[in-house]
């Protein structure tokens, strides 16, 4: 398996770098016959575009995917698909102090230990920009599970979390934070403003859920669907912690506690709790699947930080550069693509398996 | 990739229920020539091994590991590593109220959902007795990684964590609880056994860390080293939640408050903190790597739940058997099995790629 | 992907040694609720079990086949399965010669050169022992395809082949040497006599048909169909060229002669003619898949050979041991097991990717 | 594992029609600081490139690559490289009667019976337009592996083969032909023009050699070097026949005739034969690799030919479009470039497991 392929039979590639000339995906194994073409794609990829407020990067990118292959006369065919986005606000400035020294907190020292050197524009392959591609892969995914409705959101900024008695879902797309609490919305705007104009960064913790899902998909043991969605979040540039249902909350609980009854319901069992998240044994139990994972601060800030360069002697450094100044918050529809690129496989994989 | 093989070159499969006659794994792309016995495996099963004290399952197994192939005289030979754990005590009992009911929380409803049946002794494929297999293969990969220790530790049980003031490693050992803080030891002990007297369970936090481990290990972006890590973490049965380094408390931090600066070291930079659990863009910085997990309650209790039965009917079930009050405790040496094996396969990538 | 693990969804693992305690094989991604139980896999080990006529090694092997997971009640439970055969007959004998100096032909140096060291008695992983593995792993495979019927034969022995115009599958299990064409029996003991007589060894050629295989398996381009087969006929022992239908024959062919002509049918299209063994552009036409394989003779023969030892000096070496003067006859059950193993995998994906 | 990508740890992933608006590739796993430009791969792709003689499609396609990302100031970075072909002479013609009609020999019927429906412009994703793609990515290989020459030439087209005696690499390039000997060119020449003019086609055997190669690359079983050049040399479009060293010649001969003997030598054992094509047990010896092909003759011809249409109701088809009256013959370059992949993928395998 690859490093820049996720998936079992269906499956995507990205490549691309921040500075490139474009990015892009490969899908495999989409069925055939499914309706797609770029306009099912483009309002996942607007969503998550840069410089569309002033709580994002200000690098200004259209984001138009074009569809190169696997799709004929608006039909999926079953062949891979190229999806490719052009790289089109790669400003030139000087790379000179990045190129030398390493920024703490990013892959620059670890990419230069790995591989000996880097492309540094932009951060290159590390750079948030693949994020893009994945959200296009993510899109076909979704026309694969008509069946499934994903929705993520915001669900604190820099400690400061919703309240979850106002959590209205329309609200997510009616502010620029992704937030259903339109009150923590109206704090986050001065909270994000304040860190952007000090040129600091926030971290944040995004939430997610499927609906839909049917009883079944996932599979035990290391295709548990909590551990491939683990893998498919965490795979998210500044991902640092990932929790299925309660997840660390439910360390806290008793037997008693966290059990989910079931009582007969009209299609299967009618759950009288969620602390699992909708995965049981790996598998899917008809639930609503859910996850939260939580987002570092990016480490571009203008404070300068100790660090060394190239040459191991001490230095220090500041990111000028634009850059957002939360980075959780354009995650969203990141983490809605991961978790439909993660269940139209399981989808498949189960129809392997049991038919 | 198959449901129950993990890994990338340094694969392993595991393959057994909890009342079959036998478990076990095999281990493939092993490294050859390297010394390896039943003796150097025995050990980790001996601390995973159920039981040896009144805190976990009364199941006596003896756990002892049989080398079926891929060992001369020896040392590994490069060809499959077979290791097979025999099942001695299971023990007969009724099952036909687990055959009929679904267990709440358990793998009982969905493994009857997708696979239209299930073997409902002990568990079948769901019960922990699988990660045995684990940590058997894990002994193996320890072998391919010398110049990495792994220690993982209890760091809460029912939300009661341990002081890190009085963290001392070598406590780890000499209590039934893998604690490093011996106060905690203590009142860990009144604690499980209250909710073992009450046929209750209590959820548990691990934490895990690896020294040693050089920089360079680990890629961008779908093998990123916390998604390798995370995926592995949350196989194991129970786990819900997993973090690199700070994990969700980074979401609560400013990009100043995160950084790990760097300083001129003797081997490459010393860094002032770590924050980033020792990867950052998803490869290792030479830093210790650092993870937790979170351990849900087993649902095996005495306080009856309400159920449906396999017709859809109302239910309410207990679960009798033999089962640990605190599930977590024992995954500790599963926790270290599972690192162990990330990084052993992530060394030979790395060695694959980069020479 | 590791080396000892075939398939993409349905996939198995094979493991062990000539002379070890057992080889096994892992089958992983099996649909659930199959009849399964020894007795359906036992009947193609006994075809495949070594000394039951003078023209295969004296080895003398029950090769009893045990399921020691994934079964429950009888039927698959789409969990994996362990299959463990025995070793009971490893004479013990005097390996030094074999183990100081590289039998040519064999694995002894190419193991080595890789390994720096290796299981020499009996040829340790390299030994065809190893295909009880697979005829054991592709009994499993059989029962997720029923609707294909798989046969295979020997087509030549050492040059001298049979006479298609003769050919009646019922004499295949007539003779010790697969044969469907009696006069060729008759000639053929003679023919392995002699050689075996001689302490020589003799190539075979084994042809292969599956019918019943549905239009629509396979898929392009790297796992097309052909391209399946010919990895997993290729990866058997002695292998060392495979043709899907004219094969070779088609390269002297022009358009018109090689074509496949059409006609309506009952079931979809009444083909006029089959050069391409049933697969057009990596995928299943629906008519029968047919192959053909050639196994060299072994290298084990009586007649001392020029080599060198482990320090590189000059050697000669004779292999005195038991072996099989004919590999290719034994051949037969492990060429329809392999095919039955990749149509097992390939309708699966199928079903995976197009419902 | 998905449909469209080969390889284990050193991948390839290629896209796109016949008839879309481009063709690519995208390799990942590729060893860091190889110095890549597409000056180092468009040579491969000229030799390959349609249009250049009479003897081959008069498709005119300039075939210029881009390398979209993965290289940075002329050297591999270790991610992903992004390669992209744009199709330009995709001439505009009425599919109306192939879009209807199944040719037979094409993958038409089969796709639709897989796919429900096709792109059948130009043949679509099953056009050898699609080798061009493994032609770059093969190019990438031959940086990773610069201590292997691979040469690869005609040996038969149409059943009039070379005549070794007469072998001479230098003319390989002489000869619109790929063909080593001059006297077997002035044939062809002949041969060629024969079946062009009456829209016939002809079949063709390809034959490799790899020198270089040291001993110690491929694995024991399911990764013999043998199953990858199998796997990997069928995957081609048209090829139904592949042989590792003597092949079926092997199959006729005895033990005796078949031993390659070693004696010593100066860098490990001189080898007096090379029956084997240089792999011994799956595994590399240090000799030559050797491997022939067998392509079929395209079943694009004047001639008509009974078929059915996608109704199923009886017709009769002649494909008149642009084709390659012997497809063989650009091959070459194609089975050069798998040659290379397989091996850049086992040298870094082999230094993943050995070191």
């Amino acid at each position: 398996m690859s490093f820049n392929t996720f998936g079992r039979v269906f499956r995507f590639t990205t490549w691309g770098e921040s500075h490139g000339p474009a990015i892009g995906a490969v899908v495999d194994g989409c069925p055939p016959g499914l309706p797609l073409g770029e306009a099912d794609i483009q309002p996942f990829l607007d969503a998550r575009r840069p410089g569309t407020s002033r709580f994002t990067t200000q690098r200004r990118e259209p984001d138009e995917v074009r569809i190169l292959s696997g799709v004929f006369e608006g039909r999926t065919t079953g062949t891979p698909i190229s999806l490719m986005i052009e790289n089109v606000d790669q400003r030139s400035k000087d790379y000179s102090e990045v190129a030398k020294a390493y920024r703490p907190g990013h892959a620059d020292y670890a990419y230069d230990a790995k591989y000996g050197f880097r492309d540094y524009r932009g951060g290159g392959r590390s750079s948030a920009r693949e994020t893009a591609s994945r959200v296009a892969a993510g899109a076909v995914a979704r026309a694969v599970i008509p069946e499934v409705t994903i929705t993520a959101w915001v669900e604190a900024i820099g400690g400061d979390a919703i309240d979850y008695a106002k959590f209205d879902a329309a609200e997510i797309g009616r502010n620029p934070f992704f937030c259903p609490d339109p009150d923590a919305a109206v704090r986050w705007e001065a909270l994000v403003d304040e860190a952007r104009k000090a040129g600091s960064s926030l971290g944040a913790v995004v939430a997610a859920e499927a609906t839909g899902v049917p009883a079944g998909w996932g599979a035990p043991l290391y295709a548990k669907l909590d551990s491939e969605l683990a893998a498919a979040v965490m795979s998210i540039n500044a991902v640092k912690g990932v929790e299925i249902g309660d997840g660390f909350d439910a360390a806290r609980l008793t037997g008693e506690q966290n059990a989910d009854p079931m009582r007969p319901g009209e299609h299967g069992p009618a759950f009288l709790a969620n602390h699992a998240g909708g995965i049981a044994g790996g598998i899917s139990t008809g639930q609503p699947v859910r996850l939260r994972c939580a987002f570092k601060p990016t480490s571009s800030i203008l404070t300068p930080v100790e660090t060394i360069d190239r040459d191991g002697a001490a230095a220090a450094i500041m990111t000028k550069g634009r850059h957002d100044p939360c980075v959780g918050i354009r995650g969203v529809p990141v983490v809605e693509a991961m978790l439909a690129l993660v269940l139209a496989d399981q989808k498949l994989l189960h129809r392997a398996q049991c038919g």
